[in-house]
């Protein structure tokens, strides 16, 4: 059995030998450096291990897993087009360091890279693993359009927050696990337990996210503490403070405040009404319901099972 | 037997009845302003026809051809954004009207709906028309580099500038025929021939368009003549000036003239060497690799070779 960092290990390897077209250096030199920067490699790993999990091989996971890394990376790359994001994992952005036509036409790239990738699967799933590919990255799309609509509202519910999050985050972590799952042929009811797994495990990851941008450690964070704050972003903290404070959110966001103000006046709100803890505990609900999921799919090789629920507590408990 | 005019209708009429999920409209929105654009649908029609002259039915096609018209329209909303296009087909290009980072979203979602319509073909031949049309894909980005690369050079060859028109401008009409011929389950012979004729087409196209920017009728072209001189593109005319002019070309563009004084003294020295006639040559050197290629096809319905000879004709006289 290949251990949680051999399997990195081959997914880095994998990555860095891809066998892209040598030229135009100009068009696929942007590719290398977006997947180079590297990231915990999660959706890879959540495949090939739902894959193994489910008695199937790394092996005949391995270019989905791949496509699934390539996907995530152009998401990226487009995003911080979208958002003029200058940096990423600690480099400059693609669009900051080859300029944003450049990012958007190597994203393009990525993104019928990914599609060459996912078709390259055992032939008797490949034709729904590619339509369960193409329906989630339709998905993406669809959070990526719901969170650019939420800028410019302040009635954001904590429903719509949650179905933001499941088609931005959610579903591309779900599907990892489905795919894996599929390709290792496990019966229907495995596949959508170890989606649901995916599925929780993504809305946790981004309330966990969300939480660090205005309670995480600078140093380790790798960003700027309070950046949600500064940006309003409807995050689920600032929608329950909104709707638990009786207009004193919306009365701190009106005044022409410093930033730095503004994350300390903000923050000491959030204290008082106790949301960071609120939203450690939603959290914590999602992450009772990963579990719960991957308890409701029959494992032909419950060894893997470690993973998943090593995955769910690095999760809770990450600063990073 | 359906005309050209059916098809052309029934193409239309797909398009406008396209399942796309109904929200975030705002994501789908552009998309369908984007497809309803209308153009020519010359991608569609020649994958439609092909498959219909191989022995094939224009249904079994009818996807693929979508998926076809739908990438080269995101091509097209990608395009403007990079270029900075604020119009397209007499309208406001997606980036002028919806702005660019929904036109970059909104592009990404129309590349994902071509992967998923080209999924749905007949299962024999779906694995690898999804493969042709990938890799077409990736010929496309390519060809769209060279063509970035070339707005930094002073020396692009003729060879280069058939490389970069061939991935840009051909590989979609010739893969649009191809496909068409691979639905219907034509020999790879046919297959090849019927490629040849596209791309043929192509160059011949790409080389028509660029006579049109300089000797075109504004008034039936749509778009202000000599713009290419003003940008000095790196059209085959410039090129070939370049080269024949003994720097007399270089001289003119090196000098600081308004940009109807440029647009004349350039038009001028394509005069006096020809140029312009030189690449109505060239282009019919063109038509008849297209034509010598369509007589290479095995057509099981020989009387669908009218539409191929046509669109060389119509292509060859075209002054839109």
């Amino acid at each position: 059995m290949l251990s949680t960092k051999e399997l990195s290990q081959e997914i880095a390897q994998r990555i860095a030998s891809l066998p892209l077209p040598a030229r135009p250096a100009g068009l696929y030199e942007p590719v290398r450096y977006a997947l180079e920067a590297g990231g915990k490699r999660l959706r890879p790993l959540l495949c090939l291990q739902a894959c193994l999990a489910c008695g199937g091989s790394a092996e005949d996971a391995m270019n989905a897993a791949l496509a699934l890394e390539m996907f995530h990376n152009f998401t990226l790359v487009h995003d911080d087009i979208m958002d003029g994001s200058d940096t990423r994992r600690g480099r400059p952005s693609v669009a900051a360091r080859y300029g944003s036509n450049q990012a958007i036409l190597s994203g393009d790239a990525m993104l019928t890279l990914a599609s060459l990738l996912i078709a390259d699967v055992p032939a008797a799933v490949s034709a729904s693993v590619a339509a369960e590919f193409n329906e989630m990255a339709l998905r993406v799309y669809e959070g990526q359009q719901l969170d650019t609509e939420f800028e410019h509202r302040k009635d954001v519910t904590e429903d719509e927050y949650f179905e933001m999050i499941s088609l931005k985050t959610g579903a591309l972590l779900a599907t990892a696990c489905r795919i894996g799952a599929m390709i290792a042929g496990a019966p229907e009811d495995t596949c959508r337990a170890l989606y649901d797994y995916g599925m929780e495990l993504g809305l946790a990851f981004q309330l966990r996210d969300d939480w660090l941008d205005t309670f995480g450690d600078a140093a380790t964070f790798g960003k700027p503490i309070g950046g949600d704050i500064i940006n309003e972003k409807e995050t689920w903290m600032l929608i329950t403070a909104r709707r638990d404070s009786y207009g004193e959110l919306d009365a701190i966001l009106a005044e022409d405040l410093e930033p730095e103000e503004k994350i300390m006046q903000v923050t000491r709100l959030f204290n008082r009404l106790e949301v960071g803890e609120r939203c450690d505990a939603a959290a914590a609900t999602h992450h009772a319901k990963a579990l719960a999921a991957l308890d409701r799919a029959e494992l032909k090789a419950p060894e893997c099972k470690d993973f998943f629920v090593e995955t769910v507590n690095r999760m809770a408990s990450r600063s990073i």
